[in-house]
């Protein structure tokens, strides 16, 4: 990709609106806009990183044989009053009334719709187990949206429900699909805790929650060497396991999930015939990721002074190509050479064509967080020699192509 | 994907309040579910030909140097009332208050929202051209939502824009996009007819529309052989250009250019500083296709009595497996070792692994319309064969698996 081609609007300066490190790096390395509070546009580079993310839940999804699909954010309050839910989110539930005289909500998740969906289409347990998950709007009419991506009133979530006949069945789901979390996380680079959790408004009675420490995290999670606890009420709180004092820690909640049992199947009626004949609720549970938020997490977590340092599998582009001098047909050929070439290896790769100063495209290339930048100067491309530069640790090669070639694919294939 | 662990709910029998044959197809084939008039859930299999388009769409934008991005759904109605076009849009633009008291919409399309990013960020005759494009769900409050996913309230749809500093840079995007459709409709196996078309509501002088024939389209279309005419006032009109009668095509319109000029750069105040240091508004273009929509349109064309026939590149998996006797240990074996061996050649398989009879696995396979089928029964299975029918021309093969995997690279790699 030819940075001039693209939109990626860079900012010298932090936005003063901007609260948190991940909110200021994220509007300065061009990867989202604010077009009202709560609601953001993903700029091509924050939109690739959300594609990566994406692209990881669905590896981990699919291999624990989970199906995919894509229900409507358009949902009647109808069947939110059948499970009280209208009233347990309240306000938070965007709702109005549209020509047709009908009640309508825009989704602030799923349980009910996915709930109503499997009833009307399964009937047997022939048909159960069943994992079913989405990656979608939703929409949650936010008093005080804040931190970017963090709290916002239109979010990207993958929410994914378990269909069982029986109590094992859920276990089995459940466990999968904690191994799954741990999976997605690790690979997004993410540091996190794993909390026994407050079921709150979901129901249900188990739940865990995947938090991520962050310097400007609003969750407050109390850790000890034997346990992590979310929401204590009161501050210094001892571990109920060892009784020494915990240490807070703050942290923001990147994914939770639940045992549901039979809340939502039981208000909607979804049963399934058993191999005796006999009709039973459908057994459930519940698993959501906050895909867009995230990004965020994973910002605060990977920064330096200089911008963002991003984990491999999630970088927006896996090299960046500065070279430094434009005009100088000698530095654009051996630029444009290494460029074909690595785009012929299947890199995804940012060519920075821009006819700007050194100092900005260095600026920039560290402002991106992109893991590998190679640099072409007119001394280099004379002699044959590329710069490659690690963003993480600022190590630096100067070498032959071939040489810069082979640390490039140890450094992604290891 | 096993059958079993998927969700691919079949419907014996037309739905009553199903209204076009790609509606019919779309709920039986268990593609879509309706939640409410205008708002489906695309189920696991509808989900992956929406994928389909959506890989081809950004392969053909992708190769013109367009760069995807994400805008909100939730929009500020201000930004709308400094176009006059929420009048334009009137009751159709979803609108309301939010806990902040601030007027909300949900974006109907996106003109006003991605002139506005582009002001903000793009301030030089050196970033343009520029073209940009999402692939995003869009609202509109339907009085009659009708024919599935032809007319709904929430949809989706891929839609671009150019900013340009000239009317040649405009002609340029625009021609490059024009073909750019013409690969795509191609891809999808569409036919499709070209009109000069009214721009209505967006403005602009010069626009064609994407018209797809099929026997329940509501857009009329008029032609003969030198001329295609939309939106004709009379039923008898005379070819503008021979002057002989036009045929009445019924279409839908699957997409549809436009070349904009300045009517939402001016209303924004989206300017530019020319090479000479003057401010000039952009020019821009915006092109959209109905992604969700395109769906019906290839199913409207591509169909017989027993049900969908999917072109290749839209088809949800390239092959299904199914074996008529799941409790036969030889047959599953066969129908396994094929299946693996497909995969392992990256081709996307469905294996029916479901305990049904064979009348009921040969009427689901017809209903889905994937391209091809392997049947595996016992007397095949003890000779070590496989038996391949093509879904379009119900053409049968029953030969050795190296013939059959030399016919299906054939017919898909050519």
């Amino acid at each position: 990709m030819y940075w001039s081609k693209s939109f990626i609007p860079t900012l010298k300066e932090n936005p003063q609106d901007a609260e948190s490190v991940s909110h200021k790096l994220l509007l300065r390395a061009g990867l989202v806009r604010m077009l009202m509070a709560g609601a953001y546009s993903y700029l091509p580079l924050g939109l690739r990183v959300l594609e990566n993310i994406q692209r990881i839940i669905r590896q981990e999804m699919n291999a624990i044989g989970a199906s995919e699909l894509l229900l409507p954010a358009l949902q009647p309050l109808e069947i939110w009053q059948r499970t009280g839910r209208d009233k347990d989110l309240g306000e938070v539930m965007f709702k109005f009334i549209d020509r047709r005289k009908r009640a309508v909500v825009l989704g602030p998740t799923h349980e009910e719709i996915i709930t109503d969906l499997v009833k009307n289409n399964v009937s047997s347990y022939r048909h159960l187990p069943l994992v079913l998950y989405q990656i979608q709007s939703k929409f949650r009419d936010e008093l005080r949206p804040r931190f970017g991506l963090i709290r916002a009133c239109e979010f990207i979530m993958k929410d994914a429900y378990s269909f069982d006949k029986d109590n094992q069945g859920l276990d089995k789901n459940y466990q999968a699909i904690y191994q799954a979390y741990q999976r997605i996380f690790q690979r997004c680079g993410l540091n996190y805790l794993i909390t026994e959790a407050d079921s709150g408004v979901m129901g249900g009675k188990v739940s865990h929650e995947f938090m991520a420490p962050a310097v400007d995290g609003e969750d407050i999670v109390l850790v000890c060497d034997k346990c992590v606890v979310h929401k204590a009420n009161n501050e210094d709180q001892k571990c109920p396991r060892c009784g020494l004092a915990m240490k807070k820690v703050n942290t923001i909640e990147v994914g939770h999930i639940f045992k549901l049992g039979t809340k939502y199947s039981q208000a909607l009626e979804a049963v399934f015939s058993d191999d005796q004949g006999a009709l039973k609720p459908i057994i459930m549970g519940c698993y959501g990721i906050g895909v867009s938020r995230l990004i965020s997490a994973v910002i605060e977590q990977h920064n330096d002074a200089c911008g963002i340092i991003w984990p491999k599998e999630l970088a927006p582009f896996q090299l960046i190509i500065s070279p430094l001098d434009v005009t100088n047909a000698q530095v654009m050929q051996s630029a444009e050479s290494i460029y074909q070439e690595l785009k012929g290896l299947s890199f995804e790769v940012l060519f920075d064509d821009r006819d700007e100063r050194a100092g900005v495209k260095f600026k920039d290339a560290e402002l991106l967080g992109i893991p590998l930048q190679i640099i072409i100067g007119k001394e280099s491309a004379k002699n044959n020699l590329l710069e490659l530069i690690i963003r993480s640790n600022k190590e630096k090669l100067v070498d032959s192509k071939d040489i810069v070639l082979r640390k490039i694919k140890e450094f992604y294939h290891g």
